[in-house]
């Protein structure tokens, strides 16, 4: 009989329906495919007899399509079994054993350490998840992608400290969305997944022994990654913890770049600014007004903690002492796991959340013309201080008159509505939009080239200082 | 005249001595240098005249050899100046003009943002920064690849949960420490550092004006990191912030391992273990038993520190709202300093601590005795249990007696000194101080093979489960 | 049907089989409970009739002793449907109100928003939780007075930077452990438990015209907070977040002192060190010398993960915007559950570990005979430098020969073993241990007493310089 | 001659003109005073000759009014010598020592270890430096008080997920503000400053040396409380370091309180809500129509830094291994004085932000009709689903008609103009804003009193779910 369990997501929704794959019935499976992975790598490198193979993997059902590994384990029994040497790996040999016939039973976690199996099996659990949410942060960046192109040309404010400083386009501002999101795709895709085999002390000496010969044993960590699908280790990385937090850093640029998106959403969705709007959810049967941007706020709830869920592993990293540390380790294991689970939903809603996104194209540009001519101030100052001097520039711009009556009714023969027209003060904004060939990319950090700076020069007016 | 600074470095000793790339002097220094690259970039593009790059250069210095191109500046009013506008790089432009002869003062910060100057300016700081932490992580690397080829077959107690669990080496030991400092030295290796050049909004709209056309304005970038000797951005990243989280990680990292090596370093000193101690410094005239492991305390203190600095930076870029938000970039500027001071000066320690530790490979080899032959009880298991069984074999270790008495009294003929001798279960623990082909190394994440499990079978001993 | 949950505890075995006061399950019985208390708080105003409240008590089972409010709901199909809006209580209500009859159905929820359930529920939940861990924490120290007082003489090494330092008494350790964590349980017990009673803006605007006047509704937060057994708050704190963060405080706090006392357990436990060793756990079948310090480890896990759980309802806090934030607030919901969790689990452990630690006194004193003398160098110091002048003194102790023999060499008579004699330089630890009256306590931060110092001076030896 | 300083606040300019309380040089003054306080303290119990304390005072400037104690020392030498030994009391001791008279040398630091006198120092800096905080919280909530008297009544809009909810005041916003930063306030009231006294190992043996009895030595860490104007420890605190987790706490609960009110300036700032500015500074010369909220930005780059420094602080405190941490201690003092450095800054900013603050009223009465009377639905709804039914009621709201003629359409008689009018619907704002009496306080956390809800009923109309 089960007992309630801890959780079912009820304090989690941003997870909720996208996060099977971490969960503690997942893990439990990829505990169980590590210990018959031991077997198969015994198996492949002549060690263990074919049979002792066969037996644990139909033992677990792993001979046939489909079905849990761990489908009849008492997790209950397990779980509380764990406590007293503080990990769920020594419960469940005894466990795996019982169900093994007797005579291929020794292969059974032969030679390996706790830590053998754990690291494995949460690399596995690791592998698979971060899959899902390379896929669904590779749509997020194909629907930002496809929302850039047709928005390309569509004016909007940029702000910076909050206030409107200069115009943009509603695509430009996609496509930085993207860009972001798509270098943390390059991080997860360039992420390694070892398999880890050690032994008690990190020194396969037990696989010295069983195998009869170190060259032997040398062997085995790359026959059980093998095993495993998991990438070959240069060395048991017991206490050198980089692959966990290289896994770390990149989950949290993916909430990072992920986050960034939401809290735009979330502020563009202000019901005073309304450039844009969830595509799905979010409405209240007592406010009907309100438009609350749902899925932004659940990216939010993960990317809020996300880095602090990523400053533990460093830590534990960074406190591996000996070689199996006295808490450091333990640490890691669910913190990794949680952060692996707020990738999973977050990534999922942020694709839904791009993919559904509406833009309104024309708010943004009423809000673009809020300031009634001075979002192209910076514009104006290089075109009339020329002609007008900086003091008379400045008068003009004070208060909130709007700037094209000002402008006209100078003596100066002025092109107004060119000049005020925000669309023609958006720079590359478009071409980012577009995402070719945006910029130069000349070779990376080339020498300052002295010898090239004798080009003629044109003519230059004096610009204020920003901020 | 000068106030009295904030600080010299009282409370942070780790980095005393170190920290003079990243000192507000080589910030306002690599500030004066960006406004100057500015400048030059105008000039290789054709833009600006080769005068004003000349006069430009000509006024800060850097057109001679040596000299901090911020020397002229006051420095103290040039901070109090900064408040107003929440960042320095709005009085340093004023105080730049004021330097420069009027032909060419608008050449000064033209078309740029203060944010273009000052990420550049910091990716500058960074980048010099970043390679002397890499020099000193290269050579920590260095020294314990020494140390592990001298002392590779020297043995230890490896230990586990605080506890001795079976032999490894001292060699082994080190080559540890030395494979998570390689690994972080090759993400230092691997990174990028970009210019920043956007504009007020990151259009570079304001280019666009200047140069005279689309085209021109996007081949700035390039010309502006050039002269900077940066990396070329593909676009403005004023608001993607992958540049300084992953630089940040990649600090972390470095002192996760050089943390993981001063912690092992502490322990392995401690009164008790003595199995190292510190080649210099760390004596105490009150105390003289002491040898305080003065470094490996200094490298911790920046290695506890550090991981809660990245996830600041992680934060500042999931909140990274807008075009430029509203104090998130704000929070990076100190944080991501703080992080590559920490860097610098934990990894000349860790270089200083690695070169002249010193090892008492005598203590180590007496400290595997202390269980008087229980280091090797996993040993022991395989090769009595099927002689003597399980349950005679438990009793056996029972007690501390020394297991060479214990054994030479049973019936069975064994090799008593060689099953004994920790020197003869060290497993992989010399290959691994070598360093060369320690494990095999095959396709990485290789299908699982099943044809290849056909092998002929040993016989197969029960072994006990570990922790 | 139930589908399989996500969590069982399978990776956070610290906190397995005391965690239920804090599980899904029970927040979701919480907030069930709130919703009730709702109805009630109107009945004891005089707003609803007495019927509406026995009704509704009736449908959840609240009207008799024992099981759960929450027992008839689909918590599968609550935690599905709380992803829509963001948060479980909107579903909730539609749930309870199909259970509740219809003539009373309106006062489900009637006025209040969803985060007034959901503050009230996580509260109410807390408030159980930690009057738990305040049990575990007030018998921890009970525990270690206890063992402070049986060890309050017993001789131990001090040590400091790893190494030893000066003599201390096993019992002054257990005491500094035991007012560390003394001092966390007087946190806990000045916490505030607050009830929430806002509606949508924290404004109260609906209990207004659901009451009738301003002053009724003003009196609903207090019949609210007694219906809940909780705090009565000033004023909603919807956004402003200290309930939370006091909280999440004085957890960390808790779990910093008992982390302390479990990072000296895993210290003193080593192989080298063997002063203590865990009463219970911690064996390890493959290798029987293993002592590990089981629970040492389960409570440093906790404690090295708290201080970012911490950190992140703090972030939550400052990014409270608005008048209920996009974001911050569902950040906070896990993190809190999980700090609860943790100090439910670590200081149940703790406990444990105190209650039954045991302390090999004898050890104690052995290692502190390991220097020969050295332990009680600063006292020899001043003992003999007035004697043979500070070079000799600095010669004596140089190298590890016993001092003894080496002080009895000298021609000065000196009463060798009362000086080298560890137990006559423990200064005040035997009062610690004792823990009455150890030291004066006068005025706190009282002036300096200028007028005070015209004591007659003693003879004053040189003391040198520690580290 | 003094080398260039690390720095002098360029890239935090949060904290420039308010942190010289905390500098380097105040340390150092701090360092010397207890070092000169020990000696005062030994002159108090007449223990040290009353000359000893003149001369030591005279020494360093203490007899007389003004100057630095440390003027006379040569800083960049101290902080250099302060690396081998990982402490800046050791070489200073040595200094002080040398300009002390040959015959009162000894007293100085005589028994202390260098703990001693850096905790005790770090408490004296801090003492000082949260009293300036707390002035300036205590400032910044007199303004916010002041300015929700004079808006108590000003309709906003609340907004709730970045939407608009429900009517507020303009008042109840800044009230709520000053209660959390009042929370604060008394917060930072209650915070122990304890001096430190405990010598190498925290057990005072060295006293007793030199006092001649346990009862003297006992005597002494009050008068040296007394003498440094610190409260009084109940026993050394060198490895239970809640007063440092407890400063920590209180100053990042300050820097939340003041992040959510920057946080909700920063919004209503914003140029399409524009319900609030700040009066002085965030001008931009080349965009004019910025209003850069910048003291809002300076105070939120503290606040996202704070909870961080805050988690190191625990984090180091559960590391508080032995007698002495080997690393823990040392992360501590630089966070610790980072975190009094932002919060002076922020605190500071946060007073000058709310003295000034400017409310546009009028913007907030504009904004809350910008949803066409759907800002009121919720009273709507109660209103009128008694009278039209809920699916009538529904089809009135969608869109974005004006409802005023929407709702005058219908054949009902409605008051049309008092339903849709905001400030009949803000409930207890004014009350809130005026901050006294705002809800019933009765006894906390009374028990639930079912005896008390046998009143009459009110009619009861259903009401919808809110998010």
């Amino acid at each position: 009989m089960r007992s309630e369990p801890f959780e079912r997501g009820l304090l989690t929704p941003v997870a909720v329906g996208h996060d099977a794959l971490v969960s503690d019935a997942a893990v439990l499976d990829a505990l169980v495919r590590a210990e018959c992975a031991l077997v198969a790598a015994y198996v492949e490198r002549g060690i263990a007899p074919r049979e002792a193979g066969i037996a644990v993997d139909h033992a677990f059902g792993l001979d046939e399509k489909g079905g849990s590994p761990s489908a009849t384990l008492d997790v209950d029994a397990l779980v509380a079994a764990a406590v007293a040497g503080g990990n769920p790996v020594i419960p469940l040999v005894g466990m795996m054993t019982q169900q093994v016939p007797a005579a291929h039973r020794a292969w059974i976690h032969r030679g390996a350490t706790s830590q053998d199996i754990l690291d494995t099996a949460l690399m596995t659990v690791a592998q698979r998840a971060v899959e899902h949410v390379r896929g669904s942060v590779g749509h997020t960046a194909q629907w930002l992608r496809q929302l850039a192109l047709r928005h390309a040309d569509d004016v909007a404010a940029a702000r910076t400290l909050t206030q409107h400083a200069v115009p943009t386009t509603v695509g430009a501002r996609a496509a930085t969305w993207a860009q972001g999101i798509e270098r943390a795709a390059s991080r997860l895709d360039a992420l390694f997944f070892p398999a880890q085999l050690g032994g008690a002390g990190g020194t396969l000496a037990s696989f010295v022994e069983i195998t009869g010969s170190v060259d032997a044993a040398a062997a085995l960590p790359a026959a059980f990654a093998r095993a495993t699908s998991l990438d070959v280790p240069e060395a048991p990385w017991h206490v050198t913890r980089w692959p966990v937090t290289e896994l770390g850093d990149a989950l949290v640029q993916a909430l990072d770049a992920l986050g960034k998106f939401a809290a735009d959403v979330a502020t563009l969705s202000r019901t005073e600014i309304g450039e844009v709007s969830e595509g799905t959810g979010g409405g209240s049967s007592a406010m009907p007004q309100k438009q609350n941007p749902a899925e932004a706020v659940l990216i939010r709830s993960a990317a809020l903690r996300a880095p602090q869920l990523g400053a533990t592993l460093h830590l534990a990293a960074s406190l591996a002492v000996d070689e199996r540390p006295d808490g450091a380790w333990h640490a890691e294991w669910p913190t990794l796991r949680e952060l692996l689970r707020l990738a999973l939903g977050a990534s999922w809603h942020a694709s839904s959340l791009a993919a559904h996104l509406r833009v309104d194209a024309a708010a943004a540009a009423r809000n673009a013309g809020l300031t009634r001519g001075r979002l192209v101030s910076e514009r104006l100052r290089g075109a009339l201080v020329p002609l007008i001097g900086a003091e008379r520039f400045a008068e003009l711009l004070v208060g909130d008159a709007d700037l094209a009556g000002v402008l006209r009714a100078l003596p100066e023969d002025l092109d107004v509505d060119a000049l005020l027209d925000p669309s023609g003060y958006v720079g590359l904004a478009p071409r980012f939009a577009r995402g070719t060939n945006a910029v130069e990319i000349g070779t990376a950090a080339a020498e300052r080239a002295d010898g090239r700076r004798d080009r003629t020069a044109s003519d230059a007016n004096r610009h204020g200082v920003d901020e």
